[in-house]
Parts: C-alpha cells; structure tokens; sequence
C-alpha cells in the first residue's frame, strides 16, 4: 500500500516511515523541516520504496500532488510546541487546524478516504476523571494546543460522517524513545550537561506525567488499525502509570552520574495550561491485545542513551 | 457598557441588540450582511446608542477597529447552514474556526476580555444521554457545522486560561421568534404557501427537535452573565421538551388551516449529519433561576404570526 506520513521526518513520523518501510508498504514523507531531520530519514532513503517530499501542510497544492496515488495518510505533522502558544497563537491554528483541514481536503482530492491523526492527551484539558478514559466528561480546554487538536479531532470525525471517511485518532501522552528531540526529557539532558551543579524546574516537579516509548506507540497504532474497525477510532495511548517531574530528573541525573541542586520555581503548573496531572486510561487499546513493553523509567533510559549517542542533536538545539 | 454584537443583524443578534438598548447600553452591531438584513435593525437605528457597522469576521482589521472602546463581545455571527456543510466545508472552517479566532485577536489587541458565543447543541453529535448535559461524554462530531463551533468552543476557553479572558458558551437549540428567517419552520411555512396541498418532509418526520422562543434565550444569556462568574460558563439554552417535525407541521398547517399531503424522503436522518434527537439538559441555567416563559408550542405559533405580517421575508427567500 501506498502509505503518507505528515510529519515524516520527526521524531514520531520517522519512526513510522521506518515502522511501514519494514512492512514492505511505499512511503511518502511529507515534511517541512522546521522541527523534522534529514537525518532521522537515513535509513529510509536506503530504500527504494521511500519517497520524501519537501512540503508544508499550510501549502493545499503540495497536499495534493503529494498524496495521488496514496490510500492510507498519517498526519501527525504539527505544532507541538504545546507550552508556548500563547506566544504565539496563530500557529496552532495555521499549523494544526486549518493544516488538518487541508490533508482532509487533498485526501478528498484523491479519493482517499482511511487517515490516522496524531491527537494528544492535553485535550482533557484538567479532567475530573483519572485515569482519563476517551469518553471522560466533555472537556473545557486549557491549551491552544489542546484546542487546536480537538479542532483537528472534530474536523476528521465530520468527515467521516459526511464523506465516508474512516479516521485512527490517537491520544498520545508524551512519547519517549530514539529520535526524542524536544520536551522535558531532551531540556533537562540538555541544561544539565551544559550546567550539571543545578537545574532550574518548573513548577513545584510533582507534576505527574505519562510517557509511552514510540515503538510501543507504533505497535499500538498498528493494532488499533488491525483491529478496530469503526467509522471514527478513538484512542489513548500510553502506559498506566505516570511519574512525577522529579522522578525523570532522577532518572536523568543518575543516568548522568550527576547531584545537581534543583530550584523549583514553584506553583502546581510548570506553565500557563500545564497539567498538574496527565494520566489515561488506555483500557481501550489494550482490550485489542496491544500492551507496551517498556515502563516510563525504561522508557526514560532509553532515550538518554539514544540522547548521549547523538550528542549532535543537543548542539543543534543551542 | 459599550457592547459589541457580532452578526448583529442577523435574527438573534438583531434581537440582542435591542434588548441591550433598552437596558442603556451602547450597542455596535457588526454584521457583513450576508445573512443579516437592515430592516432587523430599523428599531435600533432610533437610538443615538447604536452604532452599526458593515464588516466580515473574516476581516481581522475591521473588527479590531470595531471593538474599540468595548467591553464585552457577543460573537454570534457564523455560517449557521447546518445542513450543507459538505457542499462547502471550507465556509465553516473560515467563517466559524477562523473567524472566532479572528474575533478573540480583536479583543485582546483592544484589552477586551469579557465574551459571549453562540455554540449550538449540535456539538453533542449523536449523544448516549438525553436529556443531554453539559458535560456529557467527550463526543464525536457529525457535522462541519458542530465541528467548527466546536473549534470556537476550545479557542475560546483557551483564550480564557491563556490571556485571562471570561467567556460564557451557549449550546443552543433551534430558536424561534420575531425575525426567525430560516431553518424547519421556515422551510415548511414558505412551501406551503407556495403549494398548500403537499409538503416534501426530509427524513420520516419522527425526529425531535428542541426549539427555544428568542426572548426566552436572551433572559437566558443575561441570566447567565448576571450569576455565574467562572472563567468559562458553559450553558445548555433550551427548553426541556422537544417535538417531532411531523408536531412542529401540524402546528404550521393549522395556522394556515390546511391539510397538505406530506411525502416523507424517509430514513431517521433529515440530511447526513442530522441529529434524530436533539434534547438538551437545562438545569445548568434553570438552577439560576432561569425558566422559558413559552412552550415549544406557543414559540412556533408566535413564530408563525410573525411569519404571516412578514411576508417580505419569505418572497426575498424565493
């Protein structure tokens, strides 16, 4: 199958186009490079079934001539930068909601009709209900970011009412994993091997957070499309636990051989629209069979490995 | 106050703006008049309170010199062609997501933080409850309609968390009254008038429908605004009944004392996207104080005489 990746040269599409390439599908990775890296796609460019296109989700011309010939899209190509888009709130609803609304549009233009969208567990907003399952009480939304991807969530599930389109929506919690490039993990590695005497921590660190490692992710979203076959698939994705801010710093400094002195600047909320607590209850998924195979700290582990391996990624980023 | 109306010449905003005025207010109806009509606002003219002004939401420059000076923004104005979406989905995207967007960068560049929006009770999709609550399970869109106010819902609250807005969402039913000029009863009075011995009902006339008198939703919206004072007040505005469209054109044909022959299309769907149901849980608002002072019955007949002293409303519709 003809297969499109929005996002394809992040760190969660690369992954994918690796994941699809492995299964023997042709791949055409959409990406414009702002946050995405030519070399997270080496080893898909050694294959002759990839194809990568040059391309912004706000251009609908290069949506279209990018996805003829496709019959399964995955857009996860986004905005994440989920804490400062009060900075900034054009960009959630260029990059995320009208973007969504444009790969709808040039899927329609090519009769492609089945799609898997990257979602997010900040859509909860501040649920009353944890674990969060996807049917929690209808939430009052804290972020732009939140409020950008349930525009994207709304648009796609309309279309499959009114275009008989059939749509894989995944909640994620924060992935974790090789090619982890941006988030608390990759800035506290980063601050604290430019500074390892001290680190400064949003908040008060007992914000609780979830993570999922990306190829439980990928093994996830697979099962999912295996195996749900409804109009609209909703599901959260991550493991059932959490861990708190300063868990992963533990894990981090220890990993690093490292005893820094940590200044918290306080508060439940590491920012404006940070939850104190992002916890979902993923029964849904796994009630289909799919469980990950690493926890949170495996999961931590092994991206500060990946992250001491491509020191390069850091330097970039300075 | 002074006091902005976006679509404030349309059937509900045109109400608003006089029931602002007569509560002293100054009044700026903003409105691009493509569904508005002057003649709604030939009351309001009288005033030296009111100010009109010929934009489009669209149009981020004209509505921040409008809202200069204001307070507080009812932005009602949006695309409220429920029923074809899919024969334009862009126009919900652009006229509903986007320009609330633009309506909420208008206020903030004009330090305006307090807000009002017409949300519809379409949102719930296909709800599991009915009466269905404000916080119903999380639900899945139907419609690019639901979808795009759905998109405005989220902007806005987070607007509310990110930049300290206030706002006050209003999930409506259908409303009826005075200057009423399109939707069911409309459709069906116009027909009828025109062909008084059968009527084309789409879908098998048993869906329900929840109407609520346009008088009653503005003592509603006041109610609101005057009691609850979080940083996001959302509110069901209906009444607790509903009718079957098959009742609401019993109700018309009496009026018009005729016995047309219905011909249903058939099917528990009007148009895709269509709720067979619609009944909305009010104690939110109703727990204020707040109660309809008209039944479903007495709006559609009230509706109906303004209807027959207006006929100019139907014959520009033809």
């Amino acid at each position: 199958m003809r297969i499109v990746v929005t996002g394809g040269a992040g760190f969660i599409g690369s992954n994918l186009v690796d994941f699809l390439l492995a299964r023997g599908h042709h791949v055409v990775a959409f990406d414009n490079f702002s946050t995405g890296r030519t070399e997270f796609l080496a080893p898909a460019r050694t294959s002759l079934n990839f194809t990568m296109v040059d391309g912004d989700t706000t251009d609908p011309d290069a949506l279209t001539r990018a996805f003829q010939g496709a019959e399964f899209v995955y857009h996860l190509a986004a905005n994440a930068d989920v804490r400062r888009g009060t900075e900034h709130p054009r960009k959630d609803l260029e990059q995320n909601t009208i973007a969504t609304y444009n790969v709808l549009e040039a899927m329609r233009a090519n009769g492609i009709r089945r799609m898997a969208f990257s979602s997010t567990g900040s859509i909860y907003g501040e649920p009353e209900v944890f674990p969060t399952p996807e049917d929690a009480p209808f939430p009052v939304q804290t972020s732009l970011y939140g409020a950008s991807k349930l525009a994207g969530e709304g648009l796609i599930a309309a279309y499959c009412e009114g275009f008989g389109f059939q749509a894989y929506i995944f909640r994620f919690v924060s992935l974790l994993g090789e090619r982890y490039s941006h988030g608390h993990v990759f800035d506290f590695f980063q601050r604290l091997r430019q500074n390892p005497h001290e680190l400064r921590v949003l908040g008060n660190g007992q914000q609780r957070k979830s993570y999922l490692y990306v190829q439980d992710c990928l093994d996830a979203m697979q099962v999912a499309i295996d195996h749900s076959h409804d109009k609209v698939n909703i599901f959260n994705l991550g493991t059932d636990q959490s861990c708190r801010v300063v868990d992963s710093i533990g894990w981090i400094t220890a990993h690093l051989g490292i005893s820094p002195t940590l200044n918290y600047t306080g508060g439940e909320r590491g920012w404006i629209g940070d939850s104190p607590l992002i916890e979902l209850d993923c029964s849904r998924i796994r009630a289909l069979g799919w469980t990950p195979k690493l926890t949170i700290q495996q999961g931590v582990v092994k991206t500060l490995e990946y992250l001491s391996q491509n020191l390069w990624l850091q330097d970039d980023h300075k």
